[in-house]
């Protein structure tokens, strides 16, 4: 995967892959502003927890380099912090960035220290997924097939992937690994985006209607879950893309292992379980309509969730930079932060 | 409902609702041939299991109509027969016109009376769907919310409906139902079709992606599952639109009812349990693009089932026009057919 998200220190832009176009063209979108990070985040241009972190931390350095003093500049922050509000990584990068500001006598000062920041805030995500992988990829065997729901791919973060960097993992390791990627409705990060980064890395993916889970499981064409993570509570409970936890009452159903791949960043310590996790909707027309073609009649309602809580009880593993976490979630967890 | 399925006795001729564009627009396929109906039924103009055996009632009479002989009309039905697999009442509607055929001496006086036969079919089945309605309506409770998946409604039988007719049995006994319909991927029944007809008859629905099914069963905003069926094995096994197998995991998951709705003509007491029940599987086209838009890469597989298998032991109760049945279903069913 060539980067999706590059910033241009001469231009001073950040350069976002347009994933909502993505498989039909590559095309980025450039932010020069705060205000465009937050509609590319808002907007899905980019999107994917630990992707959407890196991104806040790179409009917190455009927010820096264009305001006119630190409160401006803190206010701007806060707005971006707020642009999605299920993905605990885009408020911690963006406090992260906070904290650099707040050690500096001026934005002057603080812009070179911000670009540092954001670029080891990059980095580490990258260096994270692979060690994700390492450690995920021991979880599964020569010749499974692994069913994955939405994107948490390259795509999703700085590059490599959280469940899909635990399959890269598996297959650096030298083991056969297929793919079943659920189309993932509505916004299909599963049929455009995880079939398109896996297809370009030679992994034999195949893509199936949301639908079609529970008849691959009992066929035995499926024998473990991957998926990603858009927050952990300190519980284990996992917000993910509407679906997840659909997908685990299945796999408990049938006995086979679901684990969750996310990096540290996106554990939330300070939200006890899911309860407490806000579960975003999107605008209903993510479900009407696929491009210009309306598929419901207009005077019908709809309803959009777009992430769901998996509690803690359906995963059988959550697999962090920092190792394989185990039930129960709440000692490991608290261990991770202490 | 306007009627979906007529025939033209002065033309010789089937009209279909073409549901393939439904709820955009409003228009009929004109069917003069038997191969006309048999293109109908495998490109989905009509579908649904009882819609497809009362058209291709009609289309053994088109069949008898253009014929030489009776030799070329009984092989003309059985290509009709094969025209998809997995519903039963395509080849019982089939099975049915072929006895009154072997009955007559020929042609010109087999005609008047499979016309009649395929009346009787249909009404019978409106018939049936009403009765359906009745029993069903009984399992409904003053406020519920009813998920459905697919659309088991007026459009996919005669009239009225089997899972639908359920809705609408509770309704005209002055029950306040709400209905949360599945879009069912990939052919969107249940956002274009499920959607469409209630609305038309002033029905409360709301159209939800697949994937929203375990949430809205947390949130308890579904308190009742009712879908229609395909074929019911002989144990209870039921074949419905994949995905109905997930919903009926989850329903169990949640302790929320799971009720098939379906006429006797669905049920096969010749297949014992649903490992005998064939499963279509549909051109990838259907999972791949929405009219010309690509969703996939053009390099990547998709699978198409178009049918799962729901194990009996899930199933709540199968509602017939005969009554509600309830566990065991092998001795339920066997009473049917004494």
């Amino acid at each position: 995967m060539r980067e999706h998200i590059r910033f241009d220190k001469a231009a001073m832009a950040l350069e976002l892959l347009d994933q909502r176009i993505l498989p039909e063209r590559e095309s980025f979108v450039v932010c020069r502003t705060v205000d465009d990070v937050i509609d590319g985040i808002r907007d899905m241009v980019v999107r994917g927890a630990p992707a959407i972190g890196v991104s806040a931390a790179w409009g917190c350095v455009l927010a820096a380099a264009l305001g006119k003093g630190k409160e401006e500049v803190l206010a701007d922050m806060e707005r971006l912090a707020a642009a999605r509000p299920t993905a605990v990584n885009l408020r911690l990068a963006v406090e992260r960035m906070g904290e650099v500001l707040a050690e500096e006598q001026s934005l002057a000062s603080a812009l070179p220290r911000l670009i540092r920041e954001a670029e080891a805030f990059q980095d580490a995500d990258v260096a994270a997924c692979r060690a994700i992988g390492r450690f995920g990829g021991e979880l599964l065997e020569d010749g499974d097939t692994v069913l994955t729901h939405c994107n948490a791919g390259a795509l999703a973060t700085a590059g490599y992937g959280t469940a899909l960097g635990v399959i890269r993992g598996a297959i650096e390791a030298g083991k056969r690994i297929q793919v079943i990627a659920d189309e993932t409705r509505p916004f299909l990060q599963g049929a455009r985006l995880t079939a398109y980064e896996l297809a370009r890395d030679g992994i034999p993916v195949k893509v199936a209607c949301d639908n079609a889970c529970a008849l691959l499981m009992r066929k035995g064409l499926v024998n473990r879950v991957v998926v990603g993570a858009d927050r952990i509570a300190a519980n284990g409970d996992t917000a993910n893309k509407i679906g997840t936890f659909g997908v685990a009452i299945m796999a408990r159903h049938f006995g086979i292992p679901f684990y969750v791949a996310a990096p540290c960043t996106t554990i939330d310590p300070a939200t006890p379980d899911g309860d407490g996790i806000p579960i975003e909707t999107r605008p209903d027309r993510e479900v009407t309509h696929i491009g210009d073609h309306q598929l419901t009649p207009a005077d019908v309602p709809v309803c959009n969730y777009a992430f769901d809580v998996t509690p803690a009880d359906l995963v059988s593993a959550i697999v962090t930079e920092r190792g394989v976490l185990r039930p129960p979630y709440t000692e490991a967890i608290a261990g991770l932060f202490k």
